[in-house]
């Protein structure tokens, strides 16, 4: 039986002045989460086009202690105390799936990888 | 060289009353689209958990052409017109990938599946 997957959806805002030095540590710690945490799934974060310092972020982990594992992760720690100043708002939404439709997986959803 | 994927994002909020409606039509076309669309690599949609009417998608497309054919493609169309009496409000927001980590593709990012 597979495990739903826990999608977490965040909009930041950062500083403009500050949003190089922003994507350069969420970059990297978005590359290492998904390289050696094998619950994380994908981790998506892309910019709005009519205002590049709103940035929004879609999260797959593969269970919930998944996603607890990468909050305590050193590279997540590191990247939030890091980013911590750079940041006007954040929201954090807790969702519920609905279809993940991926060709990651053809079985249709996201498996566990 | 691979093509920049274009990412888009949507936030819709449906009549709390045809919710399972619009769910079930969503799920049909999005399963449809990433099975047959070669270029739609991941079409994605989770509920807020606070107000389950209120949908969030994430679409990643291989380049811009492809997100041209998936509009004009039948299954979508026929979403479209399924559900548009169903959805009370619609933002759809261009935007600019800064990160798409996923175990799609261990190469980083999203590869053209």
């Amino acid at each position: 039986m597979k495990a739903t997957p826990v999608v977490r959806v965040a909009d930041i805002e950062v500083d403009p002045a500050q949003r190089e030095a922003f994507i350069s540590a969420v970059r990297e710690e978005m590359d290492e989460s998904v390289r050696v945490e094998p619950g994380v799934l994908a981790l998506y974060a892309v910019a709005e086009k009519d205002d590049p310092s709103r940035l929004r972020f879609f999260e797959i982990y593969a269970d919930g202690a998944a996603y607890e594992r990468h909050l305590q992760s050193p590279h997540f720690r590191k990247y939030r105390a890091t980013t911590e100043p750079m940041i006007r708002s954040r929201t954090l939404t807790e969702t519920i799936p609905i279809q993940l439709s991926s060709k990651l997986d053809p079985e249709q959803g996201v498996g566990r990888g």
